[in-house]
């Protein structure tokens, strides 16, 4: 379950069965109001819409088109939003496989992470079909504070968030990059930041995630693991297409050496930490509580 | 000369010198009103503040320290405003040549390009004496929009405008790279341009620099080869300090791919037509006048 887009949901009045394998939060969702089940059939069956939010394109195959998959037990006009940041051809072949069974399929890839999901403050990058559009909309506008409509077709909402994490993740590493670079040259982080984020040299990712690093807080907002999983996506489309990403690449190899490291789970701003652990520049540490 | 930098300064009521070895620049300053001059001792005469805006570290150097530099020509009381981005070390070295002729100097460089210096909208990190800034300070104010004082010795301002410009630089060679890969999965690139630019993987550089893509205009705001010297002082600081910069390196390899490919007197979104070159992916054309 997407627990942040599964309450934003209640709040807004829907009936929601939120679908995790984890009791606990079954129970956290239990508690805030909703209804809970560790089946994917239960939570499609009378349902108008099934938002997918699972780590990986097998995955959503799996919950949606598997042996115990929800796709079957969806009522007619309900639609199917695909939430995961997955290769475009893969969100074609799910399409496919949903249009196969007569359901509306919408490739609906979000943007904002954890933060902006409680708050109802998704960005969703949505291609499919008009029908599936109008079944998905009162959900979308529930969960999300733009809807971009992109295409009459599953994939194009994939191809503009692979697009998306393809910079989204270049600007992680590069912001950890650049922080752990200052404190070498012996600057002061918190004027790094201010006097960065005034300048050409901002992005949106560092604004975000320098924070972190100033607070020494590397619990995870958005893990490392999403962007070894992001950049491998992007890369291999790279790869496949025969198109060379040179930089993405290389902010890849980043995330992977943060997770060997033992950082996978973490913060995706842990790469600073990374560079720590290699040269010995000093980093902020959390205060005590 | 720093044409707009000079104009902004005229604007502001300032009897300025330009000096400049091209012909050219001198009768283009001449006719938006001041004066010029081939000789940098010449500029120097009388001036309350000497504003030096060349290529790199070693014509600073030349033109302040020379044979014919204009430092020892410079009256009492004057500041040398050093605007050119160079290593800290550098930084350091040239303010202890100023300081041994007993002249005060600012190491100033700016952030903004051509456009924001001819509107007096630049970004300045500065640091250095109270009394450099002291003296500084009216012509800064003519010049810039937001003037960092970052440090009482120079070498500060260098060292936050290299962090700025690693970030820049990698964020320009990414946008391109991610425009170019838009272009290959065949999305609307006027509408990928609208989506990021709402999303987290958003950048100044993105924001800035792909309206050059997208209008197929290359002609040089800030050129490519800027940022094959701009990243080369970043990285080569990180040989020097023995601080691996994985992202910055790739960006500045792509930055000289552009140049060997003879875009190096392009503007530096030309990292886009380089992908485009390789790939065969098609990018916008400018429209005929």
């Amino acid at each position: 379950m997407g627990m942040g887009t599964a309450q934003s949901l209640l709040k807004a009045g829907f009936d929601v069965v939120g679908c995790e394998i984890n009791p606990e939060g079954r129970a956290r969702f239990e508690a805030a109001g909703g209804r809970a089940t560790a089946s994917p059939v239960e939570a499609a069956e009378g349902a108008t819409a099934l938002v997918v939010m699972v780590v990986n394109a097998a995955q959503t195959d799996a919950v949606l088109f598997g042996d115990e998959g929800a796709a079957k037990a969806l009522p007619a006009g309900a639609v199917i939003i695909s939430s995961v940041t997955m290769a475009p051809d893969d969100a074609r072949a799910l399409g496919s496989k949903a249009a196969a069974l007569g359901v509306r399929y919408l490739d609906a890839p979000m943007s904002g992470g954890a933060g902006r999901a409680a708050t109802g403050q998704l960005t969703i990058m949505g291609s499919g079909s008009p029908e599936s559009f109008a079944a998905a909309r009162p959900v979308l506008s529930a969960i999300a504070e733009k809807v971009y409509e992109l295409g009459d077709e599953p994939g194009m909402g994939a191809s503009f968030k692979i697009v998306n994490q393809l910079l989204a993740g270049v600007h992680i590493a590069a912001a950890c990059e650049a922080i752990a670079f200052a404190s070498k040259l012996g600057l002061d982080l918190e004027q790094v930041y201010k006097v960065i984020a005034a300048s050409a040299g901002n992005s949106w990712m560092f604004e975000n995630r320098v924070p972190h690093i100033l607070a020494g807080d590397y619990q995870p907002l958005s893990a490392v693991d999403i962007f070894t999983k992001d950049l491998g996506i992007v890369t291999g489309i790279g790869q496949k297409e025969k198109f060379p990403l040179t930089i993405a690449s290389s902010a890849l190899q980043m995330f992977i050496a943060t997770a060997a490291a033992g950082m996978g789970r973490d913060d995706d701003s842990s790469v600073a930490r990374l560079l720590a652990m290699i040269t010995g520049i000093e980093l902020p540490t959390a205060k005590p509580d």
